[in-house]
């Protein structure tokens, strides 16, 4: 079978990837299917791209529906991952819209006339809340986007879930917890700092902390990020009849939770590297997130939530060992 | 002022115009505006539009974009309320993704490139509730549309609340209640036949009813549907804030209740012109809509429900006293 993961050339994608080279199948309603050619699509050409016959690294434009056409023509599972983030789409609206709302539609489109009723995973995230929230949010919260982006994931949600419902695609939207520690550098994303104040530590630099100590957040490691994306691709779709959006389990920690694991794991000059310089802009985002997330229908379909932060820095420095750092794993 | 009415030649476009020029003015943000044009677009002509000079019908293509931005040029006021019907949006995907998401999306965008802040009134519907639901829906349950209708008005939901919160227009979503009794003929939706039969049988005919007697429905008149229109329209945007999304109260009545009242206003031999004839899938696709809705938002706001069945089927003749009736009001 044919794969290919938009945003590819992102740390998640190039993950799945990695992931898939290294099973060279997947299981698929219950049979084992080869894999035949992994597609990385995304804007930028990427780095640290795993090197392989199977995988082909194409640069180009979401919003161009021909290069969609060319790409889709012959892809059995999609992953698509591709997005504006958060701050970005919300400082340039029509960029925003493009990419996440008008790329979506187009690939949607492009499948839903190929009719081969292709799996097509899709990465939303807690974007999707915002404003007044109850003190834990479930299955059931009615979502209120504070952000463009989060209302692009949200409406993209529905569309994934009617086109499923339709048997145009057989989707599977996962929405996500902040990604915590996501490797490489920082970006746009207003949630960047909470994997700059271990990632760096760990490397010797300094970062900056822009919220207070006790502030919560709901996240999840990139490997079990990953082990979501495979687990979603593999469900049989009778599983998940029409109910085809699924918030994640993760974990909850505070800053101050996330410092004093590093400490256990890289000792206290790790994190005296971490500086505090409160941006008030940054705090009042944060905290429109939801950070206390009960996520049953997934547990019920066998994603599984970090156990805690100190496994999530130790997976940290194993998948990115080339990293200097003050301890030895 | 002037006024944009799209799908302006049905029911409730037509009910809104003509309640305007009986005002003359609408008050917006405590001023008194002068109205001085309404624009009544719509695919069809339309029959019975109120004559008057500053009433102009507009025909053409909801989905040209070249079109809209002329209709829009100079306009202060739109109610959008063209659609495709759940049927045929079911039955017809792309005509329903044309018209209900992108015929929206086309709006938005033009209104945005204006900068004007345009008051923007988009009726939406419980067709965004589908499937398993809570026993009373309210302002906090989720959105799970079981048609591609309801997929498409839970979207442009969230479109317009977000166009909204980033100032581009200034948006009020009203959620309908099923809107009975409605004038004319029967159309392609699901609900059709909670009109008919009772406007069938006042005007001496038969009229078939697809479902149980003791299946409920949460309905509004054609008069409290206006009413919310035009309120929504007067309501001052720091009332609002970021909450544009407004579930509106309605009645909750069975079959056999708008029967009885059937037989109280018109007599026994009303009732007895009502066929029974159940179609499954109609039950099937009632039954999956919520029938027991609290709006407290709306509530306090000020938009009101009908008190009960017997009033609706009374404004009904008096606002179509053409028609044929068995009784004298």
């Amino acid at each position: 079978m044919n794969v290919l993961i938009t945003g590819g050339t992102g740390f998640i994608g190039k993950q799945i990837a990695a992931r898939l080279l290294k099973q060279g199948q997947m299981q698929i309603d219950g049979k084992n299917q080869e894999i035949n050619k992994i597609i990385l699509f995304d804007a930028f050409a990427g780095e640290e791209i795993p090197q392989h016959q199977k995988i082909q690294v194409v640069t180009g434009d979401i919003t161009d529906k021909n290069t969609l056409e060319t790409l889709l023509s012959d892809i059995d599972i999609v992953w698509h991952l591709a997005a504006v983030v958060s701050s970005a789409a919300e400082a340039d609206f029509d960029l925003g819209m493009q990419v996440n709302l008008y790329g979506l539609l187009n690939i949607l489109d492009i499948l839903r006339h190929q009719k081969r009723h292709v799996r097509f995973i899709f990465a939303s995230g807690c974007a999707v809340f915002g404003g007044e929230l109850p003190d834990i949010v479930n299955d059931q919260t009615v979502v209120t986007p504070s952000s463009s982006y989060g209302m692009q994931k949200a409406v993209c949600e529905l569309l994934v879930a009617d086109y499923s419902r339709k048997g145009f695609i057989d989707g599977r939207v996962l929405r996500l917890p902040t990604i915590v520690v996501r490797p490489g550098k920082p970006n746009k994303a207003a949630s960047t700092f909470f994997s700059s104040i271990i990632r760096e530590p760990l490397k010797g630099e300094t970062a900056i902390c822009p919220v207070q100590a006790d502030t919560p957040v709901f996240i999840t490691s990139p490997r079990r990020c990953v082990d979501a994306m495979l687990h979603a691709a593999s469900l049989p779709a009778k599983r998940l009849g029409n109910k085809r959006i699924i918030p994640l389990p993760g974990l909850t920690v505070t800053v101050a939770d996330m410092l004093q694991a590093l400490e256990q794991v890289a000792g206290p000059e790790a994190v005296e590297l971490v500086q505090w310089q409160e941006d008030e802009s940054i705090q009042r985002i944060v905290q429109s997130w939801p950070a206390y997330i009960d996520a049953p229908y997934a547990e019920s379909l066998g994603f599984q939530a970090d156990a805690n932060f100190s496994e999530i820095i130790q997976s940290h420095i194993q998948d990115h060992p080339h990293m200097p750092s003050t301890v030895e794993v």
